[in-house]
């Protein structure tokens, strides 16, 4: 493994341990779409678990909501996604590929570089830097590859199309009206409007007062033309929204409210606070329906990205729906008698994003004492918080002994109400440890003959490798007290 | 709400309790896609929980995946979805618009019973019963339509093109080749597809042996033309399938346990077992994949319908994608050192139609005493199993009073850790109790004066609405063993 990258190593444990594959494999699979195997699933679920529990369960003035994927095309409008939700894009007249405009222009420069012509790369990216906003966008784009003579990557000729805007949504025809048209539905490319539009359904069923917040986590799709960085740039992705409803004048405060609620949870699931910062937007950068905005970072084997963004939404969206709908989407506050379009505090992480960040602020490789006396060996090991772990102990007898498995088999019944366990009795009881050191299990509870005659078992911590002698009836007790206390080694 | 029929009470619940609501609901809907409010979004995840829990946690030889929506489309090629997952369609040349020629002819016979005419109705139901295999349908149904001479329902018209068949499976355009051809992957139709390919990944990275399950949860989605009955037959949905691999020559007796299995946990998620049956599906009727087929039914307000279907696929899908993919997908046994491909035994349930029967078979009215002496009242209350409660536990304070207030927060805060609690301060008790009712609470917890001086509460039951007196310390244990030990009233 020494020779890969960060990322690699977390790409090569993910399919070697059953956490990631590619979709589709057996067919060569489907670009920048993931599925998560038995070990992932479950990461992604206790993420998810973690995440609306926080949300919902903690919050009594948040509750959530499980919209659609596919909404009403209106909403898109309202949106504007259908109209700005775009890559520019440029066909290779020759190999009758497509291409992302910018990205043709960057992959230049990096070549530029390569072959040491600096000046000419720092003068090609000052051009890039500086194209005009969204209108002259293509425009300016066209113009630096015809004057850099760009060349398509996969014909090498010099033959292109226009640079165009390509919108980013999947669209489908719903229903079976014999003409087709107008029958366009979008798979929704972010989560958000299913909360908006459910804004009136919401307030009326909750009997909720200001402020008040609607979660909600569900799937959101994207045609990403570029799509690379395993599950970091994903064609389908999994979002964890909240946007939270607040008064006029109090959204400042609450959004720094949510800057540092939403950084404590990310240290509640483990991260380690030196790999986690906030990035501010520059105000001439902020999305147009944006007030202020930040992201929340993670420090990841590919450099520092977004993981989470927390955004002052305004009243943006709610008087687009209003407009679009025609139905008012109003707050009525009983103790002034006014009636006003709530401001909308926004945080919105992804659960494809968040695991791989856990996968890879967990992964270490160490030099532990090997199975031959004075040996060293590498041991793999994801230090996740115990809460999230896909398999929260390991049972083992010792050896195949019926007695043995006996006792075994009867503390993994016991732990099975409460955790996912796994049952091990194959290979050594060291080769056992490591494999599930791979997969982040926390507690290995072995079974030996020592233990037969004072009903003990040894416990061993997966971050120390301490081992612990402990009654039967004290397992699932070491083990509630060990995901309470548990806390990131450096 | 008396004169509504039995789901349209459920409807009518769902919206104004918010467990479910029309999509896009404030752009006049999309049809046949629902979305769930807090309530309903609260039973889902219950619902998708203790499916997961009991398949993945309760069964050590069953993991988990969660594989994408979107595949590769030569999977729905192998899986025999792309040729002949279809409706038979008809369109009206005056209104443009399209019907399924089944339903129009059912619809038709519906008519000419109500004139009386049940003769004619006999004859037309015998010939749609016989219409032909698949090859012939298409003609057999329009033969029906011609001759019955059955009306443009839109236009009043007789003029019809020839039955077309329509596949049910949205398609999409993925990436952006400049030809966009070859480009077209489906929304899943089922997602047992998700688990079929990923068999040899999940076979190498779990280290099980036969019989072993892959268990799955997510969304699929199908174009369906007659799309009624609420959330029982929507085209956007959610599945809950496990494919169950097993040895040749094991599936019957493996078929049968799973019957049995299956029927127990719809029992343990509290249904009444008066309203669960087995329909076995006749051996001339299976679909093309099926050695055995039995569908578990429940007695909706709309009568018997199937809610979880149970398959022995046999070795259909393996040994397709095994054909399409070039890819041995074979089992290998140590004991015996054969190579071959396992047998499937399925169970496949709809998380919505899930939903729909949990609130089916909790919805009761109940005539009460009234808040005046002597009236009556009726009581709409949900009797569902208190593991599935998307609120567990409502606090009151008797009155809005801080010494009340001040211990009934301190109750809600303790409980909070490990359940969805309400509070509630507003109107009387009564009124608080009635709406919590109605959204299936099974423990209401009131903080009055009596109980300051001594530490108690009184803690009142959904079902029984008995109130017992308890002191402040012992308010989560009865909580717990009162989930525990639930039974459904009849």
């Amino acid at each position: 493994m020494a020779e890969l990258s960060g990322l690699d190593k977390i790409v090569s444990l993910s399919k070697a341990r059953g956490f990631i594959f590619q979709s589709s494999e057996i067919y060569g699979g489907l670009g920048a779409v993931y599925d998560y195997g038995p070990l992932g699933a479950e990461l992604k679920r206790k993420l998810n678990s973690v995440w609306w529990s926080a949300m919902t369960q903690r919050h009594e003035n948040i509750v959530g909501i499980d919209a659609a994927i596919l909404m009403h095309p209106k909403v898109w409008k309202a949106s504007g996604h259908v109209d700005s939700f775009n890559d520019p894009m440029i066909d290779d007249k020759q190999s009758k590929r497509r291409y992302r405009a910018d990205i043709l222009i960057e992959d230049h420069i990096r070549k530029l570089r390569a072959n040491g012509d600096d000046a000419r790369a720092d003068e090609v990216q000052h051009l890039l830097d500086t194209t005009g906003t969204r209108k002259s966008l293509t425009a300016d784009l066209y113009d630096i590859i015809m004057e850099e003579q760009i060349k398509g990557p996969d014909s090498g000729a010099f033959d292109w199309t226009e640079v165009r805007q390509f919108n980013l949504m999947f669209k489908t025809q719903f229903g079976a009206t014999a003409s087709g048209e107008d029958d366009t539905v979008y798979l929704r490319p972010e989560t958000a409007q299913g909360i908006f539009v459910n804004f009136n359904n919401v307030m009326n069923t909750s009997r909720t007062q200001l402020p008040f917040g609607i979660a909600q986590i569900g799937k959101a799709f994207r045609n990403e033309v570029v799509a690379r960085q395993f599950v970091f740039r994903m064609r389908e992705f999994e979002q964890m929204e909240m946007q939270y409803f607040v008064k006029p004048g109090t959204d400042d405060d609450e959004y720094d409210n949510w800057k540092r609620d939403r950084l404590e949870w990310h240290k509640s699931i483990g991260i380690r606070e030196k790999n986690l910062r906030f990035s501010d937007h520059p105000v001439d950068k902020l999305a147009h329906y944006a007030k202020s905005a930040t992201d929340i970072q993670y420090h990841f084997p590919i450099g520092w990205q977004e993981v989470e963004g927390i955004h002052n939404r305004t009243d943006f969206d709610l008087t687009q729906h209003q407009e679009f709908s025609g139905k008012k989407l109003e707050y009525f506050d009983p103790q002034t008698q006014e009636r006003f379009v709530p401001y909308v505090i926004e945080t919105s992480i992804g659960l494809d994003r968040c695991a791989l960040m856990v996968l890879s602020d967990a992964y270490r490789e160490e030099e532990v004492s090997g199975d031959k006396e004075g040996s060293t060996e590498t041991r793999v090991v994801l230090k996740m918080h115990p809460k999230l772990a896909p398999i929260t102990a390991g049972i083992f007898p010792l050896i195949k002994k019926p007695e043995l498995i006996d006792v075994a088999r009867k503390i993994q019944k016991d732990l099975t109400e409460d955790y996912k366990v796994q049952y091990d009795e194959k290979g050594s009881i060291g080769k056992r440890y490591r494999r599930l050191d791979e997969a982040g299990t926390p507690f290995c509870i072995t079974v030996d003959f020592d233990g037969l005659e004072d009903q003990t078992v040894t416990i061993r911590d997966r971050d120390t490798m301490a081992q612990e002698r402990i009654s039967w009836d004290r397992v699932g007790e070491v083990i509630r007290d060990g995901i309470k206390k548990w806390k990131p080694a450096d």
